[in-house]
């Protein structure tokens, strides 16, 4: 049966953390808001925005998602990026066996998902419901934090943690690769894109997971997904965004 | 074996969403950095604020947490506030047995985490390690952004979760108490002290969540903690503020 994935269809977004999992582990999905507009015979099959829309606002769903993206899998129906990689991550191979491990590893989820709620609040500081040029001041100086304290303080974590597995430097959990690694070279991916300066500054730094960057995406799924049209390009909608005067 | 919960001991913050958990359920634990300041004999018994940035900053630490709340129990270590609850929720009773309703529970956790998030930023919409008195004009548009969308569309979800739950709207998930639950309760109670006027307005158009509200503190244990000096009061330091001029 294959995974319905509902996201935003023009931006990575949130959306990319669980799309790189898809993709890796090769799995069955539809992304449904890019499929075709016109709808097929019944709600099941429909796709496009029409039928992401329907999900969202329809009153006959019982556990109704706050916001995409979301997963339906046969009956189960889940939002919140971290709470879909904690369903798929032992379905697509892509999580340790031991209870552990898989706390561990979404730990590790959720404190990349707090930096990614920081660094979309770098252009949106007041309000995501406004234009970045609304609050250019206000990101000015919450970009000006972002790079001189967070930036840095997240990424010597995630060093530390990588430095400290004892399975190796190559994952974050133990020897094998798992959604959260997938997951943190997506991070590094946009924070290159949106601050490259003050990422490849901060990235000196932190060696091992500099090389975690470069290593996981020449997994050959991975590769060949990155390289598809599937990928969307980083771009000024998404969380990660290049706005020069940000990158100080 | 008692749990061991490391938390800034003067605040509720993120580490009240787990005492509360523990409290409810009548759980054995150690409120670490809350504990007698002598250190005992070894390092295991150590408490107060020392044994709490000896976890913190110790490079012997192979899982090192990013931020408290962390808890320790026997050789695990966990931190963020939904992955401890994530583990803490089928050994306290306070999560559905199926995988399907241990999901849901999670992701209405993290909804929860996503508000307090936001909650926080209102007062510091720069920088966590300024003053919001360094913050204060941007703390004005971020918390009117709060109120006037935020809140309602939050409280509104909310709302509609309890609606259509199938088993009744006493709950979130299914006909039983979740650490879910508590979590909404001490949400709503944090933003009935920190938004007093804006969040009774709201709450006057989601009279399911009022009532859960008004409900859940009548569990006997949870009623005997919040009535006990354990309960921290709310105050200017932690994650709910009140600031008159931030609730318009």
């Amino acid at each position: 049966m294959a995974y319905q994935l509902y996201y935003w269809p023009t931006i990575q977004g949130r959306g990319e953390f669980v799309r790189l999992a898809l993709e890796t582990a090769g799995a069955d999905y539809v992304d449904v808001a890019r499929g075709n507009k016109t709808a097929a015979a019944g709600r099941v099959s429909q796709k496009g925005m029409a039928a992401l829309i329907y999900q969202l606002n329809s009153p006959d769903i019982a556990q109704p998602p706050f916001a995409p993206p979301f997963l339906v899998h046969g009956k189960v129906r889940i939002a919140q990026t971290a709470a879909i990689l904690l369903y798929l991550g032992p379905r697509l191979g892509l999580v340790g066996k031991s209870e552990a491990k898989r706390i561990w590893t979404q730990q590790l989820q959720l404190t990349i998902a707090d930096m990614v709620a920081e660094v979309h609040d770098t252009h949106h500081p007041i309000a995501s419901g406004l234009y970045y040029e609304d609050q250019k001041p206000e990101a000015a100086r919450r970009a000006a934090e972002f790079r001189r304290v967070r930036l840095p303080k997240f990424l010597a974590w995630f060093e530390s943690v990588l430095e400290r597995n004892p399975k190796g430097s190559a994952h974050l959990v133990g020897g094998r690769l798992s959604y959260a690694d997938l997951s943190l070279f997506q991070l590094v991916d946009g924070l290159l894109y949106a601050f490259p300066a003050s990422t490849r500054l901060a990235l000196a730094k932190a060696p091992l997971l500099a090389a975690l960057h470069a290593r996981i995406p020449t997994h050959r799924r991975l590769a060949a997904y990155l390289a598809s049209d599937r990928r969307i390009a980083f771009s000024q909608e998404g969380i990660f965004r290049y706005y020069p005067e940000l990158d100080g």
